[in-house]
């Protein structure tokens, strides 16, 4: 997938997409079809986004789309920034504890917010109960998200507030499961002190060896 | 909703659905009536499932379906074991940590199990992203589930193993959230040694007092 280039443009390896003249046309361009993506994951969902449906609301070319994204995954998996150079950091409030609550508000914030950072989550995460193609692009995403959330663990590590031991993947992930129960399982409400719960829940346990492998 | 008559009974009031003769035709429609829900809700999921269906599939009438069950929330609702007699009921292993590793690995095991005992829950999660009365459905159906879980934390308490003001539906909620999180969000791998970890994990945050009020 040579998500970066512009028509014209001659291919290089492996860069990242729209890192080649910020602001210009590419970024201009790579904009216009996230929004289209993700307008149409929340307007349609993912089993009835299509490709033409992106042109239609991008003004970018069917054959642009196929040529530079690949197809539909290759489109989902860019608009959720599974790749972008504007990827998410986690937080980073100097103690353990600060950064999971953090992370806790944020996951809460974004998910109830209803805007595009949630639409593609979302349309997502209701698509892979019936598309293997999300699943697949949705466990991605979401990989992806949690292992840059680890840093916030192995900074913690470092200071020596949790054990040297402790498995990061298993606590970002304790951390955040609360929340995507309630409000994509029992469909409860979810609040910042509920977030705090979780984050303060977790990091207890945490310091308690409860995640150490 | 009459759901415990077989046609020409007299409506006893608010008894549980089958608690009549068991064994008998009552039941022998009933376990004929869930079996065709929950298979619908597999083939078909919630959006596709409708009252004929379930009367082609069972061989119970559907004026007999709306007349006993209300129509099809009130079908799904029994399939589920809502309001059943046969209902489930928490471990209860003589300590609240063996009690939240069993709970754990019996989530998991029921979820991951393929059976009618995932395929209800599974259908109407998926069907809770685009239909409200699902949501509705599985709201009630896990509100019930953690309330009836709620007593090994009751227990626990009562043995002095946990603070006594401890918030168990969020406790409760906790143990199994990592489980649903990887299941129906991130679509990653679930067993018994992560659920070992989920309620070992909660109930160090529960001695540690992370979940009091």
């Amino acid at each position: 997938m040579n998500a970066n280039l512009a028509p014209g443009d001659t291919p290089p390896p492996l860069a990242a997409p729209g890192s080649k003249r910020p602001g210009g046309r590419t970024a201009r361009t790579r904009a216009a079809v996230r929004e289209a993506v993700l307008t149409g994951l929340s307007e349609q969902g993912y089993q009835g986004l299509t490709v033409e449906y992106v042109a239609e609301h991008s003004g970018v070319h069917k054959t642009t789309l196929y040529r530079r994204w690949g197809g539909l995954e290759g489109l989902v998996a860019d608009a959720l920034d599974l790749a972008g150079e504007e990827g998410w950091s986690p937080p980073d409030t100097g103690t353990l504890e600060g950064d999971l609550r953090a992370l806790a508000r944020e996951t809460a914030q974004a998910l109830t917010g209803g805007g595009a950072e949630s639409a593609g989550p979302t349309a997502l995460i209701a698509a892979a109960f019936t598309s293997a193609r999300a699943a697949d692009a949705l466990r991605a995403f979401y990989t992806e998200r949690f292992e840059r959330g680890e840093a916030v663990v192995r900074r913690g590590v470092e200071r020596g507030e949790v054990p040297a031991d402790t498995d990061a993947g298993a606590l970002v992930r304790a951390v955040t499961a609360p929340l995507f129960l309630r409000l994509f399982i029992t469909r409860e409400p979810v609040d910042n002190r509920l977030a705090d719960q979780s984050a303060s829940a977790a990091f207890a346990a945490a310091r308690a060896g409860a995640y150490t492998n």
